[in-house]
């Protein structure tokens, strides 16, 4: 089954792909269907064959989550090549709801914040209640997976040890396009991650190099802190970011990223750097 | 003006300190109350001398943010006597209000988590949208003040270098009793801080030691997202925390923690650490 977001308007509202198209259903978007006890078998008797996504406008896939958990140095080859030991503890910061957008909107960033990074990632969703589960739990507790850009500013994410400002940005992690149940996803199994600039090729992973899979870093992140429906966790990005370069690669304005999930699809996210001549005003 | 959330059975009420006793408004708590732009005015208008806080069943103040933003290294007192230089930039993290609890709930950790350390705060209320605003900008969207103490699990904290696991254990940060509008309090002009431990003062600061103020916080913040009313900020915590200790120190089942902040009042946490007997699932 695969679900989205749909815009209308200044609403949402979720939908199943089925026959060819996307049949809306009766939630404003896929978390609030998620949080409905019958939200996903509602879904699961309107789903069909895949719909296109040509001329959808498309919301974050869930755009409201309650927690939004990310992992960084999660691809074990990246590791490995940078000749560190592979951790024992996932490294775990968080975004706000306000920091995600669509799978096609525009990215805009203030130049005084313009060393702007990609980072393709796989997404999971959470489906149930989960605390303090163990790995079989938190797998069954996967309502589903997607995509996400977890597009950092670099300079933000360096002012201290702390990675958030760089990485919590409004409106700066496009999520989706779809999400896509795990009877028919199996990221353990091997899926393609890629993302490019302008049609280059700049990180090319496979989600089954995670050295967290997607039950580990639930089982983990719920021995903290409780998970609920609509959550959504980040799971890191492969070798091939621009800060990781020399020199360093930052996108430019009118640059167009595009970060593709096998099985998912594709975020297309064009980027622009706002001119504000000024210095950014902080703490003045 | 003071406020506070009074726990109500399952529910929660926001109410006005007013001749002596708290006054119930129309809201569920007091972010609620700040989120509707007729909130402050008829709390103010229902205002009235202090009320007693005895026999008063206290949640979180604001139990809801939609963001809670954490400050840590920020009294320039104890950097500087660390030897370090005062920073540029806030070191900052996050919170969710699944971490909250009220000001006199006992935290309970389990045995696996159990080198928890105290963390006494001034913790800013926002009360008015704020996005890119500057310092004066800021200090005018302060609703208030209150208390925290950021209970830290300093394995959870330092499996990584991301403090995230260790700040955010649902249920360990007590915020409260009240919330104090700046009219009748500010803290740049010096307010005693303290921590207490079984009566064993551990903590003395002054928030006039604060090298980022509530103001500079909150315009640093809203550079990268925007902040709505209701939204917590908690400022860092002054020298004599139990990981800074020769041995460190941290906190035992059955030991009282008191964070005392003087205008707002105290925050009393009976500390329980809860035996599992078994190691933590993590990853399993």
């Amino acid at each position: 089954m695969r679900l989205a977001t749909l815009r209308r308007g200044e609403s949402t509202i979720a939908a199943v792909a089925a026959g060819g198209r996307w049949v809306p259903l009766g939630w404003r978007d896929v978390g609030a269907l998620l949080a409905d006890p019958d939200g996903p078998a509602t879904a699961r008797a309107a789903a069909g064959p895949g719909a296109t996504l040509e001329g959808a406008d498309l919301a974050a896939v869930v755009p409201h989550p309650s927690k939004i958990v990310c992992c960084g140095h999660n691809y074990a080859g990246h590791i490995r090549e940078m000749g560190r030991e592979l951790p024992a503890h996932p490294t775990l910061f968080t975004k706000f709801a306000d920091t995600l957008t669509g799978p096609a909107d525009t990215v805009t960033v203030p130049d005084w914040a313009a060393d702007l990074d990609w980072e393709a990632e796989l997404a999971v969703v959470v489906g149930a209640p989960l605390r303090r589960a163990d790995r079989a739990e938190a797998a069954a507790a996967i309502a589903g997976y997607t995509a996400a850009n977890d597009l950092s500013v670099r300079s933000w994410q360096r002012h201290t040890g702390q990675w958030l400002p760089g990485k919590a940005f409004d409106a700066t992690t496009p999520l989706g396009p779809v999400l896509v149940t795990p009877d028919e996803l199996d990221p353990a199994a091997g899926l393609a991650l890629t993302c490019r600039v302008d049609g280059e090729l700049v990180q090319s992973g496979d989600t089954a190099d995670l050295v967290f899979d997607a039950p580990a870093l639930l089982a983990y992140v719920s021995a903290f802190t409780r998970l609920s429906p609509g959550d959504v966790v980040l799971t890191g990005t492969p070798a091939g970011v621009g800060a990781g370069r020399t020199p360093p690669r930052f996108l430019t304005d009118g640059d167009v990223v595009e970060v593709e999930l096998t099985g998912v699809g594709l975020l297309t996210t064009p980027i622009r750097i706002r001119k504000t001549g000024t210095e950014h005003r902080e703490c003045a």
